[in-house]
């Protein structure tokens, strides 16, 4: 693979690409969520006594800008855009144009070196992404400002999407949703496939329905693997009676979609349908829980003690869900313990799960998004018992 | 998913899980290479001045250890096993008293946190690799030890791979080129297919190979596109007499192949011909140039040079090649600058391209590993202009 050289902080000279037309013309299509992703950053970075902020984490960077290359940094200025610099280099000068047409340029290997050199006064930096040894050489760099520990500032926005975040994050589950369909329908679920056969069409599937990637390297698990909460697939055969636990999920426009789904594979024995049942309402309690103002561990509860009640705490061994967006695991967590809240626009996971070592587990997740009234289901795939 | 709760360090709490035999009955099979390494990384924790290294890197940990969960911290002490301590979460104990039985364990979600409070006297972290918020936290849990900045330890051992490690590399290239063959054979590369049927059917060849993943999203890059080096598969349609660029490489046991071939569907026009011999010469003069003590820049040089005699030296865009195992981008890079020298035992990819912008590119790229003799090639599909 042609070499990405990773950025390092030993090359401070760089310069500058006009654009050709001035940035106030440039523009951005007006539906473009960026410039007001910035505006909102603008209000922490002054709450913070920052008159700046150095972004360094790509993930950062794309929610702000849209830029999805592998090498750049951004210097937000609080007031404006018009004095916000956004840096990359050559590979990337063309897509960045593209992208981020709203930014003036810089174009440097070095990309966070390079806007250290730039920034001036009370600067904030990723204090918790940056490294020990990195934050040493760019505040050597930063000769004109005082570089501020600033944790976490967009990932607080980050928290609570957008519309865009969440027609993405829509598009992620549909695809995710479509695959298990045409896996279902192609008979792609049978005695004597193995694990890693049906990982790999399900994978398959969700690109062929327009995914870029997979969220995450999909767990199916048969028989009394289904009992393995984080079960890697292997050549285990599909049988009779089997539990199929597939958790899987689909990346679209960067955004991650994560949906848990549990087959039985002809006829269902008793204890199966009871414990589908069981972990069934849990996750109906646990999502009728997903609404502004719960608190965390509440909605946690609320899940737990259906399956608590029913005998099987102990067999519920992780927390409840999580948040999704540009990363298949972010904030929120829901779990045993937490004392954060929920807000409209946050998407979270809802996945109770119990397990039965050497027998088999159940466990059903959807991904929701919290709004005012009900939470808005975005895994759409059914919840009866499918019995293939 | 299931939520891998990502490490936080606000559970100090932790509790011992005891083996059930004593460690040192326990041992490992005699030609484990993880003891090795770690008594080679206590020579360099001692000449930092340190009594312990606190290692938090994951991929450092695998290299270490043998382990591959999602959570872990190593407490190396810099005289002994006995001494040393592994963390983990109980999600990952089964596994880890398989992959890490020499190894006192320590279960702890908050794995980092857990060992640091653990830790006393001079105590080394990766401080390129933890944050300015972690080093925080973890000095403030760290109440009996004083925490010193020792970059970059395990990164020095791991620039020179040991046999076990340059065996999982050879298995890894093995991998790629038989699922290119595999390709070629089933008639996979011919006009009327896109890039990304192509990128799509050789990773899942490089799957039925006994790859575990892919190394990297796979550069496929037809006709014009081939003059892009970092081109991404598209809808973008093969044609009679396009260059087809590919860029691909497998993950075998955590280490990384890497290679690309250029190949011409139909006949080969002259400049076609040329252009590759041109890049063919200069791979051949950049691998010649890969052995012990050879500096770095120069290696470059080497085959650069062969490319600037023919007046394309404008565009070889990028540096010959970089190091590759637990990541498919490691020290030593092979670029115009770089005072670095080569050592027995490295592994190194010379990839030398010449991209023709509107018409079309060529890169050849081998894995080389550095020996004393000649270097011992990894990838070893053929390097003649194959004509599809």
């Amino acid at each position: 693979m042609q070499h990405r050289q990773h950025e390092s902080t030993d090359q401070p000279g760089a310069h500058r690409v006009t654009l050709s037309q001035p940035v106030s013309k440039v523009g951005r299509v007006p539906d473009a969520p960026f410039p007001v992703r910035r505006d909102s950053l603008r209000q922490l970075v002054r709450q913070a006594g920052a008159g700046a902020l150095l972004v360094t984490n790509l993930l950062n960077i794309r929610y702000l800008t849209g830029f999805t290359g592998s090498n750049a940094a951004l210097l937000l200025d609080a007031d404006s855009d018009e004095r916000t610099l956004f840096c990359t280099d050559g590979r990337y000068v063309t897509q960045a144009k593209t992208e981020v047409p709203d930014l003036e340029l810089v174009d440097d290997r070095a990309s966070a070196a390079a806007l250290a050199t730039r920034a001036s006064g009370r600067t904030g930096f990723e204090s918790h992404y940056v490294s020990v040894e990195q934050y040493e050489a760019l505040s050597g760099l930063a000769e004109n400002a005082e570089l501020m520990r600033t944790p976490g500032l967009v990932e607080r926005l980050r928290l609570v999407k957008d519309e865009h975040e969440i027609a993405a994050l829509r598009k992620a589950c549909a695809v995710a949703d479509a695959a298990l369909a045409a896996l279902i329908e192609r008979g792609g679920i049978r005695p004597g496939r193995t694990e890693r056969d049906v990982a790999r069409d399900l994978e398959n599937l969700m690109l062929d329905h327009g995914a870029s990637a997979r969220s995450f390297s999909s767990i199916v698990a048969a028989g009394a693997n289904s009992a393995i909460p984080h079960h890697r697939p292997t050549g285990a055969v599909l049988a009779p009676g089997d539990f199929l636990k597939l958790d899987f999920g689909a990346t679209v426009d960067g955004y991650h979609s994560d949906m848990t789904r549990t087959l039985v594979l002809g006829k269902a024995a008793g204890w199966q349908r009871e414990l589908y049942e069981l972990v069934r309402r849990a996750q109906e309690r646990g999502s009728a829980a997903v609404r502004p103002g719960a608190v965390t561990k509440e909605v946690d509860r609320a899940a737990r003690e259906v399956i608590e009640q029913a005998g099987h705490g102990e067999q519920f061994t992780h927390g409840l869900g999580h948040g999704v967006g540009l990363e298949i695991h972010e904030a929120p967590s829901l779990a045993k313990k937490g004392d954060g809240t929920l807000t409209a626009g946050m998407t979270v996971t809802v996945e109770p799960g119990v397990y039965l070592a050497g027998r088999g587990g159940v466990r059903i997740e959807d991904t929701l998004v919290v709004r005012d009234t009900a939470p808005e289901l975005l895994t759409l795939s059914g919840k009866d018992l499918v019995v293939v």
